[in-house]
């Protein structure tokens, strides 16, 4: 099932979406009760997923506004850096990465997790805000995230998945000046509306990472990031074993992977993301999202 | 003013405290109206600030819990680190500073920010829970922590001090072995409960961080750090104006400013902590905060 959160006239719902019919139903129409926003929706899924199967015309999903699919998330978004090991390399190459001393220590031992503030999150379509003045190495990272179920603490890797409630995309967008004269990269990363975040959440039940699926970027149309979930130099039950360890993991937290190699700062010279420029990224199963540097 | 959050028989409270006379009056009732909570009484200041000068004989302060002044901040705490000298010597120097390569780089040249997860908020007096199996390296860190009054991007220098609602301590509780080998420090940061904040807010009226503020830390009794303010490398407007530059501070976003030189990893061999020892923190014109290693 395909979840999103969007607007029509009001203020944001959530709704089952049929990308290629090009229709989404109201989750509180289908459930025959206020749904409230996504996090409730996670929370209250055990008791709602029976009752979320589409039935009568919905709405025309061209004609509605998506928001991203979590709009606030009540914490920061956790993310993982360096988890590809050819994007461990480039970056480590490229003289930004204040965690490595070189091509021996580019790939990390465990995994690297960071934070991005929760109001760096924006929708499918709406614009990247431009740091005029605090940055001029702007990149995008395109990046397959987790969004959890049922938190918990203490999680074995056999039964991480189970604490899965599905998957979306992020672009973790990155200040690359910042990211590297900060050393602790948080500040980089959090820039105002450095988070796209959607276009919706794909259910845990449609897409599994250990299969493969797909990551693909291009800006103005020209591929830059192509990668396979299946290269994760950590993959998803150990990241979430790993950070739930001492830190109790919430309902509708949101992780990102990390991102594949092709990023700008990859490029020699570096190839830094301008106002204008359109980023594109596709994760196969579950659709593309699309946002302009504003 | 010195603002806390307890409880007496019922859920949360907002009061003013009078820590001489051992009173505290529920602000709520001198408000004259539902005040909520911390947030919403930081949010609502410039409004009810005059209203909040205690009448009456209020409550006996000994006999009401005091909870952590932000319970739970609504997004991840912001932290700084190695921001005195002789700590960040220290600390590169330990051998645990994935951030620096030595003795040249130790001290910081643009202020090193990361995060903690808002669950790892505790109260005064609550145990800060040991992870057993998770981390034997567990160690203390005593800070001067801002609280954001009202919020803003590009604060500037000189002006950066106007948006300080107040100050309170906390204890930077940190998982040295995760911290290392993470390389990023969130994970070794946010361990449930690493957090100790209190006892209350003290109202930026009455506290000059500039001016020279001491900052001690015992454990058992043993006198571990002792700090001043004046001594941080990165000043409270600084931060402040660094931070926001390219992220909207938020009402209520919480700040640790660093830790002094005396933590556990410090010493040689380091002295980290254990089950029952007991860390004490001053900080003069705030008060102590106090937590069991549980």
């Amino acid at each position: 099932m395909k979840l999103a959160t969007f607007r029509q006239d009001g203020p944001p719902r959530v709704g089952v979406v049929d990308p290629s019919g090009g229709r989404i139903w109201p989750a509180d129409e289908l459930a025959g009760e206020p749904v409230g926003d996504m996090l409730q929706l996670i929370r209250a899924w055990p008791r709602l997923r029976e009752r979320l199967a589409p039935r009568g015309p919905g709405l025309d999903l061209a004609r509605v506004a998506l928001e991203a699919p979590i709009p606030r998330p009540p914490r920061n978004v956790l993310c993982v850096g360096k988890n590809y090991r050819a994007h461990a390399h480039e970056f480590t190459r490229s003289g930004y990465d204040s965690s490595a001393k070189g091509a021996a220590d580019a790939v990390p031992t465990a995994p690297v997790i960071f934070t991005k503030a929760p109001e760096t999150v924006i929708g499918p379509g709406r614009p990247i805000p431009y740091p005029e003045g605090v940055s001029e190495q702007v990149d995008y990272e395109a990046e397959l995230a987790v969004v959890v179920g049922a938190g918990g603490r203490g999680l074995r890797r056999e039964d991480a998945l189970g604490h899965v409630f599905g998957y979306t995309i992020v672009d973790d967008v990155t200040a690359r000046d910042l990211q590297a004269r900060h050393k602790q990269w948080f500040l980089g990363k959090s820039l105002d509306g450095f988070c796209p975040m959607g276009p919706w959440i794909v259910t845990a039940d449609e897409l599994d990472p250990a299969a493969g699926v797909e990551v693909r970027c291009w800006v103005n149309g020209e591929l830059r990031q192509e990668g396979n979930t299946r290269d994760l130099v950590f993959d998803v039950p150990t990241l979430l074993a790993t950070i739930s360890a001492g830190l109790t993991l919430q309902p509708g937290d949101v992780l990102a992977t990390g991102t594949p190699a092709g990023v700008g700062v990859g490029f020699d010279p570096p190839r830094f993301l301008r106002r204008g420029d359109r980023v594109r990224i596709a994760i196969a199963g579950i659709g593309v999202l699309e946002n302009e540097v504003g």
